[in-house]
């Protein structure tokens, strides 16, 4: 708590780092790349599950568990999926350590546990999990399938990021199989919504719908429908995407269901996930130079009360008084807590708090009993108020609901201010370098210009809006023919 | 839902198997020794998390999560844990796979991505936590750490069943770290009491508490505390162990902390764990030849209710009767099912449910309509009555309970005829060839008799009970004097 954060304008990756580190959201661990989500931070992971768990069982949708481990073989069975994650993956080989004779207390791989056939810790599921589907599906009575898996997926990158970017990371994956193209595509769509959903409504987060370019897709997929967000620094974060598979996997892995007619077909398919990840986009959208803003339908603290006091008579007088106050609000659902730890002083609470981002903060004092009010700060607006104890549980239910609505406005503004019109690749290159945020530009369609753009750049296309208005126009870099606007951006 | 279960008194073992696959709760995966937990299997599983999960919060333990992945030089630094687990380690050895030059489509591993340091897939997370909490503890204020994970572990294991004993397994692990000795003692004696309560009252699954002798401890333990359950074939089952681990993780790991007078200390830890081979007892505990028998507090369906009807006519009053009493149910919380599928026939519906051990399933016809009345099926007593529609909902929130209550008494009434004292060998090996279940007896203390016995007997100490009396006896085996009596049983 002695420091301050670096800030924001400073270094916005500097901020992010220490930031997460000091809120006690997560750190490096020993293992290359991989974090540990320390407790705050799982309890930040565990709101997100559980209202995103919530709306997949709403939509239909059970949870189920596959292997960690994937034979090679049925790793490789859909080539374009294998082939997008190769690079990345964790492989087993042995089975077995061994004393290491030549050290004593050692171990080394006993190479006589040398497996027959290697086995991939998975980099995300289809393989697997189709290969399972295969003994699920035989009527059309069985479809849809629609199945779910919260699960860890390790991705070897080189670069890592806490929470942006680790090679380990928690997920989930939904894995769909359908009878017909259409119920596979408006299954990939729905989920997107959900995601869009759980982004605004519960993030606070404002994201832009849209489906990727065939370069940006998941490998594997025909298409990838995505939602981007925009973050403080002007970069874009793609914060969830939901696939249309086809019939790739069901092809691979021989996934067939007779019809009505009593034909056999092969089955359509759609998967789409979203990671600890959101974690980083959460932090990224709302914190400030102070530390972590959680909006409050997410925050695992909603409200901290802290009492201010000299000795033990006079917490024990605030300490009653809180107590009612903390049993009624538990009884709405508001998640608080009284810290009255006298190892450290008002001052130092405070802080932490305010590092935390915990939405609301209530002092009281003795001079707050006799007069019956208290003080409460806003974490988002650094605002303090004297209120009235009586009806203080109803201002705070409403408080908590305004912060919510607030954090999604102002991000929302800031969002809508840093999307920008371009014409020609002079202005481009001006706004991707300065102001940052979404350009939205003409495109040629081709691979070869998307990818001249970010070489000269380092924008990507984010997506092709879902809402993109047709609009006759002429390529920013080729000049050639465009029916729409296209979002271009940096991205984490 | 063809042909009958294999009988329990024909093949044990059979009908297990059998039943996990045909009541959709598990299967055998590509993958040797993991198992895939299909949606109705996984939601037992859930059920159990959650009620797991509210108790560990409500004895401020903290959720988080660690690595995957641990370091070969991290998982051998505790020596006798390494030692325990270094021959079921899978090891990550390479970290990219290419493509094969000779075989088109297919991919190897790429001997240029080699890791330096072997990583070995988690047994148990012990080292990489300890690793971690060497960077959270300077100070006594730091402490006790209460932290838990639900997780994913990989032990090689050989001879798999599902649930049991699988390669992988979905569990919690819990990691603690105190002050003292007597707070890290208090601790895991209080974990082993949270697993008995939830063994009784949720899995309505009786169980002894007890504390492990020397050799069938932890690797790494000075104590492990058990929960040993009793299955239908007489085998016991441990269900849920807590260790107390001493000073050994904080001495190889160098995680100490300064004492209220300044002095380094080494802090004292514990661990306890509970993992999906739940399931398993919970299968074993209360099933019967027509399939699964679920107590009410984790069957993922609680109600059943299929109609009974020859037209859509029929169908539509019935289901209009239907929807106000599933309302209703549901706002009492209790998990219903209407299940008005026009693809399969009522005794089709019966037999599935029976076979999934839905608790109470409801039959309505259109006499019932008239009447005001309603089939009333128990699945534990296989009883059927014939009751009001009024007040339905008040004698099935009653009902449940008390099946829940019926399914431990009736456990409990067979653990406790499958208690069997006795005092010499000859009996000893009688009683475990033929009746089966505890045999209690005295013990002279050493390893080598322990040995011995199971040699002869395949019986293993399944724990010294905690309520143990003293009592002077002498050896079954040796003949040499003995203190108490200790429980034997052939166990999974």
């Amino acid at each position: 708590m002695s420091a301050k954060l670096t800030k924001r304008s400073e270094d916005y990756s500097k901020w992010y780092n220490e930031l997460v580190v000091r809120a006690d959201l997560a750190e490096n661990s020993a293992v290359r790349g991989c974090m540990v989500i320390k407790p705050y931070g799982y309890a930040i992971w565990e709101n997100m599950q559980k209202a995103l768990d919530d709306m997949f069982k709403e939509t239909g949708h059970e949870n189920a568990y596959f292997p960690l481990l994937v034979p090679k073989s049925l790793f490789e069975a859909e080539e374009k999926n294998a082939e997008g994650f190769a690079k990345e993956c964790a492989v087993v080989t042995h089975y077995r350590l061994k004393n290491d004779p030549e050290n004593k207390g050692k171990l080394i791989v006993d190479a006589n546990a040398k497996l027959e056939e290697e086995l991939v810790i998975r980099p995300t599921s289809e393989a697997i999990i189709w290969n399972t589907f295969k003994g699920w599906v035989q009527s059309y009575r069985d479809l849809p399938l629609l199945i779910n898996q919260w699960s860890n997926v390790v991705r070897w990158e080189m670069r890592t990021r806490l929470f942006l970017r680790t090679a380990e990371f928690l997920w989930q994956e939904g894995h769909t199989a359908h009878t017909t193209e259409a119920e596979a595509v408006t299954e990939a769509t729905k989920m997107q919504e959900v995601y869009a959903y759980f982004a605004e409504k519960f993030m606070a987060m404002p994201v832009i719908k849209g489906v990727k370019t065939e370069s940006e897709r998941f490998a594997g997929a025909l298409d990838t429908y995505t939602i981007e967000a925009l973050m403080q620094d002007g970069k874009a974060l793609q914060a969830g995407t939901s696939h249309f598979l086809g019939q790739n996997f069901a092809e691979a892995f021989d996934v067939k269901f007779t019809n009505k007619e009593g034909k056999k077909e092969h089955v359509w398919a759609t998967s789409w996930g979203v990671s600890t990840r959101l974690i980083g986009g959460l932090i990224m959208t709302h914190s400030d130079d102070l530390g972590l803003v959680l909006p409050p339908k997410l925050a695992p603290i909603q409200v901290v009360i802290v009492p201010i006091h000299r000795n033990d008579e006079q917490l024990a007088a605030i300490t009653e008084k809180v107590s009612g106050i903390v049993k009624s609000l538990k009884s709405r659902g508001v998640s608080v807590k009284f810290d009255a730890r006298t190892t450290h002083k008002p001052g130092w609470k405070f802080a932490e708090y305010e590092l935390k981002g915990v939405p609301l903060r209530i002092a009281m004092g003795t001079r707050d009993l006799e007069n019956g009010t208290l003080e409460l700060a806003r974490r988002d607006t650094l605002t303090k108020e004297f209120v009235n104890q009586e009806g203080i549980e109803d201002k705070i239910v409403a408080l908590l609901e305004e912060i919510q609505e607030s954090l999604f406005k102002k991000a929302k503004d800031y969002r809508d201010e840093h999307i920008t019109k371009v014409d020609n690749f002079k202005e481009f290159k001006k706004v991707i370098a300065k102001k940052g945020g979404f350009v939205l530009a003409h495109w040629d369609g081709t691979e070869e210009t998307e990818d001249k753009i970010k070489e000269y750049t380092k924008a990507t296309i984010r997506c092709i809006a879902l809402d993109a208005e047709e609009e006759e126009g002429v390529c920013v870099f080729s000049g050639k023919p465009s029916s729409k606007r296209v979002l271009f951006a940096k991205a984490y």
